[in-house]
């Protein structure tokens, strides 16, 4: 790989996986792990998937190559500035959170110039969190959009695109916006909708949950998620994922008007193209 | 168990399952099974679940006490009526159907006072289809509803819910317009939903479906399901289903009107409140 020492901040669900999957290469770069608390950094030290597993971000950036922020969003912005002054000068530093076109402005901002910054959002992840639900295979055929602003050096988009694929994903490249947008359809915009299905059932007359099935309980998987990491990622997210939910009721309003009206033919039309999308896709 | 003798008529994914539970029990019944197609009959032949699996109804019938009918919703009051002259004047019959108002009125009428009728819901199953798809083990920890009309004997109502609950199965009673309202909510409504979210994602200008990640595999599973069962489904059920449409999508807008308006509080809260429900339901 193209990177030979590879800094991961926030060993999480998508942090650990990361560190565990990098652990596992050959030959293997060099690892650091940085976490905020100290009882992660002992998780992660007696995990043995990092060389150096430490809270001093100075001591867990200097000489990395590849920096990887995994933290919450909120707090990268401020973690990117703290380390700025102990980054080499070519280091490459991106990130794997969900939103985008906030991040590919503060980011950079953050490190005036210390370093180059690409996002990614490897699309992978479980409705469990924390460096104990991770895992080395986390990435093992996912997506991840990898996010450019116009002025990189496409050099730089390939060598970290390669960085992703030799996790064992598929890489796209979009700018920042138009990531947002898909993934406000194609994401956030499921998991708002998981949310409202499990709320809708809690609030029927009859107690809709006690006779929920394994159907049920498949749609709704992601609505365990963290509700703080969710809430960011809507809230960063907020128009283009309140226009997706405008944009679905209304498409959802229209087979509940065919129902109504007895037209089966519409109905089963609907239910047929899904089924196809929904395979083509996963046979893709 | 209080049945000697079990019939059942369909074997596909829930009729299939049940005879293959079934013939897992000691002490067995006696079980005969049914179905339109010759192949199908040579496939549960093949299988031993059945003592006889045959195309002749009369004979699949003749002295079984408990009979099941697990074949699409549409051929059920037909095969009843054909079916009526071949019963035991004691048999109890019932079926797997997924709308109960409506057979709850057909199939007493075609049976025409030949035998008793209690209609059932076992909430399993799966998006795949078919014999091959069966299992013994489906029904397990599962919810099964049973919906007698009032004059039933609630002796055989007992009786029949503690065939269910052999099979593992939890059960609950409830009149059949009550269950049909319930199921448009908890899974009928559900199923819209999955169909619609791949519709959208299918929709959006950037390909969206390239870039699907596992949550949303999770969320349109049941989008897999067969759409001609489906079809059937909701049609039959379309004034509960259409209903329970329209209050979510209220529901929805609500949500994203908070995510628009920036109220983070709410947010949080609304996630935070379907994550409990949701892990309420599934402790439980």
């Amino acid at each position: 790989m193209d990177f030979s020492h590879v800094t991961v901040l926030g060993p999480g669900l998508l942090g650990g996986s990361l560190l565990k999957a990098l652990s596992e290469f050959s030959p293997k770069p060099l690892i650091h792990a940085w976490a905020h608390r100290p009882e992660t950094v002992a998780r992660v030290a007696q995990s043995g998937c990092a060389q150096l597993a430490t809270t001093d971000l100075a001591a867990a950036v200097a000489g990395a190559d590849l920096i990887i922020l995994a933290t919450p969003v909120g707090a990268m912005p401020q973690l990117a500035e703290s380390m700025r002054e102990h980054l080499r000068p070519d280091a490459l530093v991106t990130d794997v959170g969900s939103v985008k076109a906030g991040l590919s402005q503060s980011i950079p901002a953050a490190l005036h110039g210390a370093a180059t910054y690409i996002g990614s959002h490897p699309m992978a992840g479980s409705e469990q969190a924390g460096f104990s639900a991770s895992s080395a295979t986390l990435f093992q055929g996912a997506t991840c959009i990898v996010t450019p602003m116009p002025a990189i050096d496409p050099v730089l988009v390939r060598k970290l695109s390669a960085f992703w694929e030799m996790l064992g994903m598929r890489t796209q490249i979009r700018t920042p916006q138009a990531h947002d947008e898909l993934v406000a359809e194609v994401s956030h915009l499921p998991h708002l909708v998981a949310s409202a299905l499990v709320a809708h059932a809690a609030a029927t007359p009859e107690n809709g949950l006690s006779c929920t099935g394994p159907g049920w309980r498949d749609t709704t998987r992601v609505a365990s998620g963290s509700p703080e990491l969710w809430t960011e990622i809507l809230a960063t997210n907020r128009h283009a994922v309140s226009n997706a939910a405008v944009a679905f009721a209304a498409r959802l309003l229209e087979a509940a008007r065919y129902i109504r009206e007895g037209d089966t033919e519409r109905v089963q039309a609907f239910l047929t193209r899904a089924k196809q999308d929904r395979e083509r896709r996963l046979d893709s």
